[in-house]
């Protein structure tokens, strides 16, 4: 097991797409430095999807560029086709990736795409990361199964994580974008796919936490090697019972558990769960969630931690 | 990992004796009858403590009775000590546990004894069980950390594990009486345990939920070739994050997880959450915890478990 785990922030993204009020620039700042200063060493500010779309991800390039001026951070965002990839090229990102649906249902539906157009998609961002020095990754969503499609064929997985590789990936990220991995298909899937792609390839899980099983798949996805895992502060976005809500993996649980078992995260977790308050401040009557935050840490946290 | 897992519902004893209302005779008679009719095959019915100090626990023999009516249920109760031995082996379990923190701090201020006045205890009631043809487990208690103590030091836990097993344990169990357990110390102290007893000797995990890492947990235990897991229906008797409240491991969002990951309970999770209805009828009010009953299953939940 490595032991040096890398912990993304993405509630800036997939919490706040996830809700229907518009978070203030400045508060979203405020979010951006304070966890920076807990120690979190990667955050996705946002995505550049069309304002239309998601007018709660109008200031990601204002965002990228504040991101840009804290030393140490790795400042990276979402985009969902070519021209998202200009986009985020222009505000001069660190890394970028695209959600490529495994279920082809769930493709159609949400992004009018066919799993061939797709691949074109992100053949053309990769140019463009690649023109532009910037890390371009491929996010395969619905990984683990689909709300409309059930099962979702590791055969198939595999296969498509091998195409986005040959389209110009640089890096894979298997995520459960419906809370429905279990841990043995995490370690399954894993492996599987990074003996495909190779292990340097499969670095990060995405995970849910919809039917309470967010860290207990974090648990198998540690025992196959994956050294990244995205989460969200409070859990933010997901009432994880509410249909089609994300139930996102909390970030101070994930954090909580990381540093217990003695892995180095570099997060301070009273300075992570102090965070919360902005989002309380920015976003009242908000539900977070998470048991850090009301159970804290066990009377011997700080032996167990790694310095 | 061994394919065939024993859930062991505890909710009777350790969900009831933390909440200050006593359920009705009949109402546990239905919940035992219920949950053995999912399919649950090892219920802990209640325990045999003075009646003065837990009077929900006075029906325990009754309950025993009619628990031992249902065929293949194995039906085991908590004893505190040599006195409730008796009473358990008179009214005919077919296991008993004893309760030994390892925490002396915490055993003195809730049982007043020493570790080696709890080892002359363990040894009394061994000779009871053996006596009258009892299997009989000693619980390792606060073995992950005690709220007093802080840090239990492994090497007392695996020298008090030997001590049990000395004392005429057939068998022990690692309990997280506090929450405090994290994934890589139940694989560490698990493997310990193992290679001090045998492996056959600890095949058990008791873990709670009050930080988030229950299932986490288990799936640490699962990997170790751990095969009995104990839980509570609905998490019953934990708000985790009130002080002192146990924030049991949910029964339900267990066996959703073991059945997904084509491990083998025999348990039908339908029936097991329609179970929750007669908590809910039997005491009104009392919070109920878990993921499975709000989320239900995946889509593809029939085809991941095995028949």
């Amino acid at each position: 097991m490595n032991t040096a785990i890398l912990v993304s922030e993405v509630g800036l993204r997939d919490g706040l797409q996830s809700i229907e009020r518009v978070m203030p620039l400045k508060a979203k700042k405020r979010w951006i430095a304070a966890e920076a200063a807990a120690g979190v060493k990667e955050i996705e500010v946002g995505s550049f999807v069309p304002s239309k779309l998601l007018p709660q991800m109008d200031d990601t390039a204002e965002l990228v560029a504040f991101a840009k001026e804290i030393e140490g951070l790795n400042v990276v965002t979402l985009v969902p086709n070519a021209k998202g990839a200009q986009r985020a090229a222009a505000a001069g990102v660190h890394g970028m990736s695209i959600p490529f649906s495994m279920s082809e249902t769930h493709s159609l539906k949400n992004v009018r795409k066919t799993h061939a157009q797709m691949l074109e998609e992100i053949a053309a961002c990769a140019e463009i990361a690649s023109g532009n020095g910037i890390h371009f990754a491929v996010s395969l969503a619905t990984a683990f199964g689909c709300t409309l499609e059930g099962a979702v064929p590791e055969d198939r997985v595999v296969a498509l994580a091998e195409k986005a590789i040959e389209a110009g990936a640089l890096e894979l990220s298997l995520s459960d974008t419906t809370g429905y991995a279990d841990p043995a298909q995490v370690r399954r899937l894993v492996r599987r796919v990074r003996e495909a792609v190779g292990a340097d390839r499969l670095t990060t899980l995405h995970l849910h936490n919809t039917r309470g099983l967010g860290l207990a798949n974090v648990v198998a996805g540690l025992e196959e090697g994956i050294t990244t895992f995205d989460a969200s502060l409070g859990g933010l976005g997901g009432c994880p019972f509410a249909p089609g809500a994300s139930g996102n993996l909390v970030t101070e649980d994930l954090v909580l558990m990381l540093n217990a078992m003695g892995l180095s995260t570099g997060i301070d977790l009273d300075a992570l769960l102090a965070v919360r308050a902005i989002l309380e401040e920015a976003l009242p009557g908000e539900p977070l969630y998470g048991f850090a935050a009301d159970a804290g840490p066990m009377l011997d946290y700080r032996q167990r931690t790694v310095a």
